[in-house]
């Protein structure tokens, strides 16, 4: 068996030895100050900044979700976020709970589904800078990701305007379908792929940018309520074909509908929009008004989706 | 009795009317979209990250700590990393882990202790750009705060050489007595208000840097544990003269030596070090060597200050 730290100074060292696999073009001084000190982004570009936050029993199950899977959805939720403003990521910080019972194999492997998502990505200057650690009675990770675009060019929730298509990226519905299986017992397939190494849209985002998109944001608590989100941003109605829309295989209506954790890319785009060689569906388009229609069933599109506190 | 937020929209315009009061010079696009979008820093200026936590049970108890102190010490833990560094504060994220009972009164008074400290620093361009909620079982508080520095010019923990002599500033040790008034049932008095409400020391960490100082950091987990990293970190041996220590009025000696989360500024600087005009105290020197050596005792100082996992 090997030989796992048990004070916060080796914790850290556990932490650098991942860190230092993911490049350092960020930072000039990264993890073991009282600050990163990173170098400003490249001329011409504004800095993202994004956090997000995966806690035991709300968003995994010991039981049920290897711990490599949980590192991988954390980094994945903060890069989605980069993804749908059409950025590059640069640099993360992570403030960790920890139970005793993650001390050693469970955090390494914690660790080594985070930074192998990120090899998966290329993501070869992306470097973990900073931290924060504390024990805990349960687990949470919070990671906050930054990013850079070209300044003014950053795609928003709110610039969407009436008589563009609207669209999404890939399948939908394929993470409540593996959840769902996961609960009851089963052990691989497609479906729990997708739940549980969910895949953040990077190089689309930056491709929808380049083409002109008009607004953009990720599928994170299901297209139901974040299309709510998008329309009151934008100030317009949003109308959906719902027999257009891209189901993962297996996969009901009601989960492509109000599924959370696709972490596909929900955008707008002119009329003309070229999306040649690109894996995205049209599903409707924006017009002038207010709220989310669903006009194959011909009545409002309640929003479903996640909210924490209902 | 107020009407208080209970789905999550609600609670995240809870937090934005607090939000607004803290300016909006660091973002061009705020809370609400997928990513802040933020100005790149100042020309000529690096910029600096540091993330914080602070757990129920853990840093604070519900019975004895008032919400105001614990949104208070949320934030004066990462300015006083951005004050170690020497540096400005321009912005902020905010990751929370909510329970039932934190909804409504708590909250406010949680935001509220927060930005009453950000006011009081006059930080009117510092601002919160971003966050995450969940409901949990029990409550936490992740901040992500950046700043900026002249690039080259941050202070680190390991620009220290042998010469240099070794200052704190303020008194040490309150914090930690009035960690223990506070729990013998004390209801105020200046040690406990040490322990509630701490105060980053930012203008001082600007002004060491413009006054040469060569190393820097914030005493969070007490001298002890805390100049040991220094001395590790600038490879040197730090030697400390007891009987200089600034004790907060009625703290012990072993609480100036070990107790933390006092967030004063301990730093080396050249001999001929100018500290006309500013509120510290010399209490020891440099030398080539390792470790902590105590003086007036002819002794190692043991790190005994705090470690969450020990």
């Amino acid at each position: 068996m090997k030989d796992f730290p048990r004070n916060e100074s080796e914790i850290i060292a556990q932490i650098q030895r991942f860190g230092r696999s993911s490049g350092g073009a960020a930072a000039r001084i990264g993890i073991g100050d009282d600050c990163a000190v990173l170098h400003a982004p490249a001329a011409g570009c504004e800095l993202l900044a994004t956090t997000d936050q995966v806690i035991e029993t709300k968003h995994f199950l010991r039981e049920t979700h290897p711990a490599q899977a949980v590192g991988s959805k954390v980094i994945t939720r903060g890069l989605s976020d980069i993804a749908a403003m059409g950025g590059r990521p640069t640099w993360f910080l992570l403030s960790l709970q920890l139970p005793d019972w993650t001390f050693g194999e469970w955090l390494e492997q914690f660790l080594q589904g985070m930074f192998d998502k990120i090899d998966e990505l290329q993501l070869s200057n992306f470097q973990l800078v900073g931290g924060d650690l504390a024990a805990a009675e349960s687990f949470s990770a919070h990671v906050s990701v930054t990013g850079e675009a070209r300044s003014g060019e950053a795609l928003l929730r709110s610039g969407a305007s009436p008589g563009d298509g609207l669209w999404v990226s890939g399948q939908l519905g394929g993470s409540a379908l593996g959840f769902d299986l996961l609960a009851s017992g089963a052990k691989d397939g497609p479906a729990l792929a997708r739940h549980l190494y969910p895949h953040p849209r990077l190089e689309l985002g930056e491709e929808l940018r380049r083409r002109g998109a008009t607004a953009a944001m990720d599928l994170s608590d299901g297209l139901s309520t974040d299309l709510a989100r998008m329309a009151e941003a934008s100030g317009v109605e949003a109308r959906v074909d719902g027999h257009l829309l891209p189901l993962f295989d297996g996969a009901s209506r009601e989960q492509g509908l109000h599924g959370g954790e696709d972490y596909e890319l929900l955008f707008c785009a002119p009329a003309d929009f070229d999306s040649t060689g690109l894996d995205v569906t049209a599903i409707g388009e924006m017009r002038a008004g207010s709220g989310v229609w669903l006009t194959d069933e011909g009545r409002a599109l309640d929003a479903k989706g996640f909210d924490h506190f209902r």
